[in-house]
């Protein structure tokens, strides 16, 4: 089955690549880049050589996806949403990994991201796979959960859904490694500015939090509105999410670990380290999996839950495939059977 | 001046040494170790090869304090309370680095450091310069400040003090380099573990916990329980300190300015980054200096004050030299006049 | 078919159960360990969670490894000799990983090792694939290669078997990430002190340095003796290693360029970057490719050549099974199709 | 005493800034930046928030350098002849970071710069403090040494004066951290790519290889042609050199060791590790010391010297102050008295 991705150039790109190779049921036909349009990936990303000699194509020749019967979006926001409403015309499926396509009310995009949605009532499904596995199944396009997004809606889902918590009281405070950031330069991701370093951005202005929003509320049935501060961390991969919430009156611990088992027990890329559990993100680098621990403090009755993650596999790639192995109904870890790279 | 350092082979023993080396009115006398007695300094830490080439004492030939004004103490805890009765029966003024006299009320001293307490009733002055100044000034023992601590109260003093917070629903998200740890070792310090890596640890029961508490109940007058949570984060050194709570209703953003002006705006080691402000470690580092910047998030009505200090700095070594120069008079910042090591 | 490893603990053992995890003819019967016996290998790796939940049993008891056709043995030196002879006479194939069976002549392993032999004319080949392939294939004991002299013959080989260099002029210059080590606590390799550091060490002394001559005494016919000199690089791993050398007068670069691509062109897991070409650690992490790079300075007519691997993959692990699929005729690359984790 | 800096926005001219302000004679008149004139020095580099808020200035005002006695130059090479030109004629005094009056033959500047030499027989002094001192203390421009090059020059310095190798042997292997790479951004650089990664550059053709090469030849009084090798590794700061050469017939290990006392017993910023040494560049970070260790390799008769500096001050903005000082008769450790950064 040929696949196609547009936008290979960039980190969650690449990591497609990567993954893809090493799927069973997969050839990749076309990747596209519009800033290097004609170059060798292999010149890009030299990590490719002998397994990607291709050359990159322009996604604006739209024919040349005929031949495949999905195309994975890695671009900028508001550049998904074009391509997309002509890619579905032909017949393909999509996996955005870009924010386009994870909105249910549009308006709330457009609020975020600042740009007019041109793709409305695209019947996308979000596609965080564990929460939205039925409708992934039957849809045409996926917007792939964000990084963020994805580390911290799967800490608190449990407790959303099972109403142990107050859903007004969420703080989340993530930390992630600087490939979040992109490949595009900054002074900000220079070496030695970011080397030992470490810094909060965009305090209650970060474009994931709707996103948690939205999955929070749909889960709870109230609106959720949170707290959710990102941190950028010298490590080059890597989501640690930490959560905070406030327990509903009389909750139990037990009540609390059940919440946990019940949802993800069956979950084959959750992994659940119980009730006192720390994830480390080096237990998660490079795989698809989610380590979750949760913690119970009696003096403030909050309940925290910590999240690992790595934000290019589980976070964008990984996941990705994952919402297209569901899609295609191929084995949901086809392609996804790497373990961590360690130490 | 003569000073000594009981305990001088521990990382804040060491960066005492460094910052006593251009301290204006100082000379270090004697250095303690139980675990290296004899051995010369340099070659423990070899950067200090020069200046340090003094041979380590025993502690417990305590007549060697004779010549000593003051004594810094840099063991853990529990074993600073022992020597310290001693030598204020000398005459001795302390300042010590470890937890044995931060606590107004021992009890809650034993209660989380499972100790019992051996010097009580010692007059002892919690040692945060820029909140206990004037009751420094009279000491004759100054517990000195804890790292993360220092962070986190100087964060959210302004607000606790100003009445502007509900002090029951704070939530302090703190990192730190692996510095923090102490030079012993383990596994989960060990560099291939460690390095690329990043967890949260000792999630409601870290024992900087009632420190905190002690200061903001003190500051705000109300009873503050917290949920405070560290994590290790692949760097030397450096704390993050993200606080988080609600603003009292009705409070506005400028009166959340005006309490951090107010409070600071004669600090030399403070510095504002105002509201909106991002703090980074780096900008900290190997100085006395902490930066902050705070956040009001209008969705939540939550305060989020971000902190940054050098944990060796500011939250140990620093801060004791700090503490030592309003006991004795000297000008606050004698030997921490060094700005920050950047890139 | 079932394999085993002996030495399941250490970074190498942890690597080559996540390689044999994606070998498509394996399967993993017992692992080892003397320190842990009966501990469950995931509780000391929580990466391998839900993969390998096996318990780790004594390798003393020789006869659970009846049901095994091959072991791998991860000890130190002087650990395997005795339980390889006893394996052997059982007929079970051996791949070690450490430097018992690496020697020709056992003298010099006595000599650099410190230790007796006690396993002599065991006829074991010396296990780096690509420049012994052929005796692999027939091999009972493969001796696999050490990391740094892989990274560091694989650069040479060309120029020593075309006679192309002094073998008395080189000097080796390789830096390797601090897995290289091992998982055993020490100060040097403390995070805190060996981050944003670097340093040389064992200069004039390593115990690899013997096995680069000796491959490269074989390759060139001529008495080979180098300078080798390691360094710790504040990374978790990957090695680099800077190889000069004199060209013999008359030799031009595109002899030079002839030998690599004679030698190498066929060869799958080695990636040549050609005549100016430089490899990044980076691009060969958690794969079993080496990239390799050459340079000639007319100006001291020296060849530099530089080469990259992952020192715990085709360092250790990955070449180990590599040696393992010739010795049973599986596809040379099978289980190692893993492409570089990049960023 | 007044001086000015001109291009005070590149990391040198950041760090000299830093140095400045614990230096006891000196007080900065002037900061100049071209692309970024008018900001405050301390939006650019906030550490510097509270010391210097000063506006940077544009360098084509020539005449705001009346005031001052010396001016610093840490500009792009190609760039100081100009202004330098300009301020001699005004009776200024330069210390020049950069390339363009290091060279006694500007021919050999034009060569390896590709750039004219527009300031001929300037008379400038090369900066290398404990090897030119006399001639800097006479000096009105001194260019002072780069940063592989002084790691280098005093690491090979007492065997090439004292006649004891062979100068046509000498291999330098050299490894920097990011920062000596500049400011200015480049996807090689960029943190994600940067960091857990290792690479060697500019073999054959790096510009500190004349530099190194004009003071070997001095010191031997024979033509010294050498290898010279640059590697980036994942840290901020700090050079570790590790340079090879052969030890003519008959040396002495004796022999090596009195050269090296010789030269530097006296010298303040050089710390002899001694035969068998290790230097790492952690217990230079930050500091004006170049700490050496050498090793004679009987087996193939050469001699190991490995020194360790911080880049961005013995290597740049602190020799630059220690040349400074002896022009001026200060202190030759006015201001450079900080030790290590330790960890």
């Amino acid at each position: 089955m040929k696949v196609s991705i547009i936008g290979a150039t960039g980190y969650a790109g690449a990591e497609l690549l990567g993954i893809l190779l090493n799927h069973p049921e997969v050839e990749v036909a076309h990747i596209t880049s519009e800033s290097q349009t004609g170059a060798c990936i292999s010149e890009i990303y030299p990590h490719l050589r002998g397994f990607y000699d291709k050359k990159l194509s322009s996604m604006t020749d739209i024919s040349q996806f005929a031949d495949s019967q999905a195309v994975f979006i890695a671009l900028p926001h508001g550049h998904a949403m074009g391509i997309g409403k002509q890619l579905i015309e032909q017949g393909v499926k999509i996996i955005d990994l870009g924010a386009d396509y994870r909105f249910r009310n549009e308006a709330v995009y457009e609020e975020w991201y600042k740009v007019s949605h041109t793709h409305l009532q695209s019947g996308a499904v979000y596609g965080l796979t564990e929460l939205y596995r039925e409708q992934i199944k039957e849809a045409k396009i996926v917007g792939s959960a964000g990084c963020y997004t994805t580390a911290s809606i799967l800490a608190l889902a449990p407790l959303a859904k099972g109403g142990l918590i107050d859903v007004k009281s969420i703080v989340i405070d993530a930390k992630s490694g600087v490939s979040g950031a992109g490949r595009g330069l900054s002074l900000g991701n220079h070496f030695a500015e970011m080397f030992d370093n470490l810094k909060a951005y965009n305090i209650g202005g970060h474009r994931h939090t709707p996103e948690i929003e939205q999955a929070l509320t749909e889960l709870s049935g109230q609106e959720a509105i949170i707290n959710f501060t990102p941190h950028l961390i010298p490590m080059s991969r890597g989501i640690l999410s930490t959560c905070y919430a406030n327990l509903k009156a009389g909750v139990t611990p037990e009540e609390v670990d059940q919440a946990f088992e019940e949802l993800y027990s069956q979950e084959y890329f959750i992994r659940l380290l119980g009730r006192g559990g720390y994830p480390a993100v080096k237990n998660t680098r490079g795989s698809n999996f989610c380590d979750l621990g949760w913690h119970i403090d009696p003096r403030t009755n909050r309940v925290v839950v910590v999240s690992a993650i790595d934000n290019l596999v589980k976070g964008a790639a990984g996941q990705g495939v994952q919402n297209f192995n569901v899609m295609f109904g191929f084995q949901e870890n086809a392609g996804l059977t790497k373990i961590a790279l360690y130490p």
